[in-house]
């Protein structure tokens, strides 16, 4: 399967991110509510890959039900509030919707066209974020770090921040990266560090918390991180941990840069201070693998994301250009 | 058992710290290399319970091998080395080696003087820290944060950062603790969280990586954390992920404190850039209770503990006072 998400005759096909670095699967959706569940569950997870699946969620919905617009309408609000941060999910419900009064095979037509958007939109903003990052950054071949999963898994395919990645790499230009393990889920150890290996990228796994030292070693030239939701003022909503990075990149001058689809952006919001942050189990923190790390009753802080303030960032790379910060 | 680590006829007794929270069970340790083995494995850990490690385990040896002293030195030489970065184990067996001429129960005699006076050393520190932080935070009560484990397990007995929630509690002066999770190896949630739970405080674990918003949100008002080495000019090595926590804390405008007995500085370093950090395993990062969560091939970046420069510092507590940060 080339893509972590797609169409398939009547079902959504998405790559099981559960199941990675131990078994590549695919896991076949016939229904909105087994799709919901994925999402929920992370099976598919990525700000541009949510936004695929809240497009051909809606498309899926559209074909079952008919005429019956209500219930499509329904559908559509279930999908678009399975998450709440990453904007992606609810502007891919949004654009696929838009389509239903010309009928189920024109919204699947739309969601469709949102899943070769993603592809290239990425393609774009990588390639553009790779330029600026060559520019701002004098060493060859360059040292990187980034956090969670921001690849081809986190989108239709090719990636935001690893999509840089795959650019320079293929131009010669990479060192190393350095992959945060990123807590709770494990994304980057689980799947970034997957990524780097089956396209050959030499790269180290780290605990989150090890970042800053890698920086203060030396052993880092630029940050490169995606996003879930990005204010109109250029504050940045990504996975937890991504704010503590920022401010450790600032202490040692090192560049931090994001890259996302366009369809990341929300202009309706003034600032990160707006964007709902998700708050998810505390069994993410206190079990692993059926196994409990804390004590019984032990109570929880687990946003999933955090907000990374616009002036911590060198810049916002989108498949349109340069964000002006704020 | 109510010391941590201590001394039963002819054996070092520790609490075994691999165990919690899931059971409290005691290891009898006979000989130097039991010891050295729990020491490396992190069955007793902490940079002052490991002051008395290095104590009690010199004084075995030398009540087995009485006139041999070079067989002594040897054992000496090998626990000194066990662990590299917290400098209170060399101290330690120092401390007892140096009453060696004077035969095996004297050496023993004080390596149980290590034990009370570290036990002292930790409850006046953590004293003197709590009241600066009552005149340094308005706030009552106080909700703080702290990083790994720096309690009654770290130590003989009464703990560092945590002896100061022990004081505060104990005058309602605490709302909650938020617990870092500390990875890799989780004494965070593993025993922090236990001992604030046996000690009915109330708390809460995340992941390392949101402290920072945990911060950002206003939930915090001052972080304390515990130290494995303490530079002349004030650096602090301590558990990786302290020093992102005091970059966390800075760009808040919270005070950070670091509370120690005295024996975790260490004069002879003019600064932090010289402490030597100890590089775990891989394995620590990429498996957790058998099962592997990275690629197999996976590299790893593990240093054990961080350099947290003097500048971002409030105040580093010991016994002896308030250290002056150069």
């Amino acid at each position: 399967m080339r893509r972590t998400i797609d169409w398939d005759e009547d079902a959504v096909v998405i790559i099981d991110q559960c199941a990675l670095p131990g078994a590549f699967s695919t896991l076949r959706l016939r229904t909105v509510d087994e799709l919901i569940d994925a999402i929920r569950r992370l099976a598919v997870r990525g700000a541009p890959a949510l936004g695929a699946a809240g497009a051909l969620g809606t498309a899926m919905s559209a074909l079952r039900h008919g005429a019956d617009h209500a219930a499509v309408e329904a559908d559509a609000k279930r999908l678009a509030e399975a998450r709440p941060t990453a904007v992606n999910l609810s502007w891919g419900v949004r654009r696929a919707l838009a389509k239903l009064p010309e009928g189920g095979q024109a919204v699947l037509v739309e969601a469709k066209a949102v899943l070769d958007e993603d592809e290239t939109a990425n393609r774009q903003a990588s390639a553009r974020a790779a330029e600026a990052i060559l520019d701002r950054c004098a060493r060859r071949p360059l040292r990187l770090l980034t956090h969670c999963n921001a690849g081809r898994l986190a989108t239709v395919g090719w990636g935001t921040a690893l999509g840089v990645v795959w650019h320079l790499h293929t131009a010669g230009h990479v060192e190393y990266v350095f992959a945060d393990e990123t807590r709770p889920l494990l994304q980057g150890a689980r799947l970034t560090a997957w990524e780097l290996a089956q396209a050959g990228v030499p790269y180290r796994v780290l605990p989150d918390s090890a970042a800053a030292t890698a920086m203060a070693r030396g052993l880092i030239d630029c940050v490169v991180v995606g996003a879930d939701r990005i204010a109109a003022n250029g504050d940045v909503a990504n996975k937890i941990g991504t704010y503590p990075l920022a401010l450790a990149a600032a202490r040692h001058g090192l560049p931090f840069f994001v890259v996302a689809p366009e369809s990341t952006v929300d202009r309706t919001l003034p600032g990160g201070e707006h964007i709902v942050i998700e708050e998810r189990s505390a069994a993410e923190v206190t079990e692993f693998g059926g196994r409990r790390v804390a004590p019984d009753d032990a109570a929880v802080f687990n946003p999933a994301f955090d907000v990374t303030p616009a002036d911590l960032i060198t810049a916002v790379v989108t498949d349109q250009g340069i964000l002006p910060l704020a």
